[in-house]
């Protein structure tokens, strides 16, 4: 029996990128569907859960896409509610590469520091890859200043992230200057940077009036990037006393996660790979696990 | 050379089902079009049959499905005016299910009861399902009673089934109330509920004043079901003295039917799966051929 | 690591005729894609090339078409645009055939005639196919008659042909009765006619009074033909002296060249089969290159 992928993407024309990585992770039939969301989405569960016995749905799985991380949450948590008993089949999402991205990131943090007690900053913090970032952190118990424009809805993120996570602590903070910027990542370990596309935290330079930075991640990969300093390719790259990764530099990890955790949902018929679980896979991927 | 089929649906996403399906059944490349009728469907039917010689057009089918069955069958009707000389390819309609479900469903009452002569009633028989059971029955030589909410449409439904069978009888009948449709199953050997869903003939107890009924099959798998004694799981379960079919008691027949009827089509590139043929064919799924 | 072609058709639906051929030229995983235009493609394009490294992209190409050449030859620049330094796969365009039938034709007048110096004429030669024949006529160093309606419209078409080719000659002629075009191809040996479905140039008997005519190609396959005395299907027939050409007589060699193209694409990560490169794999198919 061939597995089966359908491919869900809220976007009008489905992710390419998706579909490689799905052909690439070894998926035999991928089925794609585009402009999908909780309206529609009801009768393609169906197809998929009906057509094959219970003990052969660890062959169906559904992948959860497109450019909209809330319109794919959305989804997700539809597609889930439309399981029921044994009739359920595997599922992952990761509209935009939000989820791979953040464990990538972490996991590249993680490679070079204690997240456990560590200091760090998280600017674009309520952002769909910045949230993520920061609770995955937590998670990790670091003690996580989540930066946004606006202090509401840096508080409004916290929340969210405190209602999954007890370890860690979040603090949120508004900023929009970069002497603002400057001052919440002094003293800190580790910052990211996970703003909007042309959103440019630090200038040039920066790094060196950060004598206390061990780590500095910057998750935009198209300039002006989000810390002047860190270069798209840059993978550990030293600067100043600063390690640094640029959104190329953790793209390998982060694709090889993304390929595992296609290849995982067809390992049974009740995986769900969101946030934690595609987290799990990136610290084994990158030979992190505690044991 | 690849087996091809060329999923046409006239729905707006391509029916998750009948992909697994027909990637179950071994179909090696699946085309599918969404949103077909036969306004747009003229020019991909020309693709079918003008890109591989007649020689080898046994490698390319052609299947029409959807929610909407009296738009597949305008399209099945198109799809095959398309065609001409040897410029053909196998061709199978299937719509929401329609004459799988039909055939699993005869198949299911010939596997207990003579046909040939059989008093049978079809609840909901102006229905895509509830038509196609009453043609089956009618072919097999049954004295059918065909029921609707509406007697001058049961009799159109009559006439239309006259047109393709000589064998058998059939009586329109309209009633709406239970009372109706107890009277009118009273002394029957087989009834067959195919109504709509939510639409529930014959309330719970009712196989008890029912002595002379052998078998009661019911259609809808979703509760209220057509025969409130029968439960969608029941497949030959014996109660009150008859013995009961549900939806998914007749499911497995539909879906071997509809795999090998799949797999039919690339055996030359003339085949046509309709009605009768797919009936055919679920006679000898369930070893129930005349020799 | 599985080839992908992604097939990027300016319809509404993508064309079966271009899916059937990729599959038949053995491309592994067809990503079709329908609607497509210099708005929506640049995404598709980025997920083609940054998800398999450089040394690997040979494996993934793109297949721009759809029936609107024009539309096709805007999306073909613009996924060329899209790409930079290594990031970049192969790419094929062949809308409504226009490439593949254009270099069908020529290599079929090839056969049979000394392109260069030939006196050629080419019936609708403003339009996407009669464009390209005239071009490649051009850069085999025929003396090409291009013919339109309109004058200025055939000088337009004869002046974009003379900035890509500097052999050959190319003269410009507005034409609109069956008087005039006879006058036109008169002591002509070459004439090809590309008018659109529905136009007849040359009557039935025209090829009697066209002594010098050699070799005459009708590349309309729909009744009436451009040249009456051409049916669709003949493939080298002798009539009056001059051998014919039918739409479908040149309809092997286009299909042999479309397969060879596609899978030419997977040679490297930098093809481009557009009218020159295809007319070249014509060449080869029909064992006439120049050694």
């Amino acid at each position: 029996m061939k597995t089966i992928l359908l491919q869900f993407d809220t976007d009008s024309r489905a992710s390419s990128f998706d579909r490689v990585v799905a052909v690439d992770a070894g998926v035999e039939e991928l089925f794609s569907y585009a402009g999908i969301n909780k309206d529609n989405v009801t009768g393609l569960v169906h197809g998929a859960i009906f057509t094959r016995g219970p003990a052969k749905l660890n062959n169906t799985a559904i992948f959860v896409g497109g450019s909209n991380v809330g319109d794919g949450e959305t989804l997700m948590k539809h597609v889930q509610n439309t399981f029921f008993g044994p009739m359920r089949v595997s599922v992952m999402m990761d509209s935009n590469g939000c989820n791979t991205t953040a464990a990538a990131a972490v996991v590249a943090a993680k490679s070079h520091l204690q997240l456990n007690g560590c200091s760090a900053v998280v600017l674009g913090g309520t952002g769909p890859v910045g949230q993520r970032v920061a609770q995955l952190l937590a998670m990790e118990g670091s003690d996580v200043l989540l930066v946004s424009r606006s202090e509401e809805r840096a508080e409004t993120a916290c929340a969210a992230i405190r209602s999954k996570t007890s370890t860690g602590s979040l603090t949120p903070a508004g900023a929009s200057t970069e002497s603002e910027f400057m001052e919440l990542c002094s003293g800190r370990k580790l910052v990211v940077a996970a703003g909007a596309a042309g959103v440019c935290f630090l200038t040039e330079g920066s790094l060196n009036s950060l004598p206390d930075l061990d780590v500095a991640i910057d998750l935009n990969a198209v300039p002006p990037t989000g810390l002047a300093d860190v270069g798209a390719m840059d993978k550990g790259k030293e600067l100043a006393g600063t390690i640094c990764y640029g959104a190329l530099g953790v793209g390998g990890t982060k694709m090889k996660v993304h390929k595992q955790a296609i290849a995982g949902l067809f390992e049974s018929n009740d995986r769900v790979f969101d946030t934690e679980e595609i987290y799990a896979l990136a610290l084994q991927v990158a030979g992190l696990t505690d044991k």
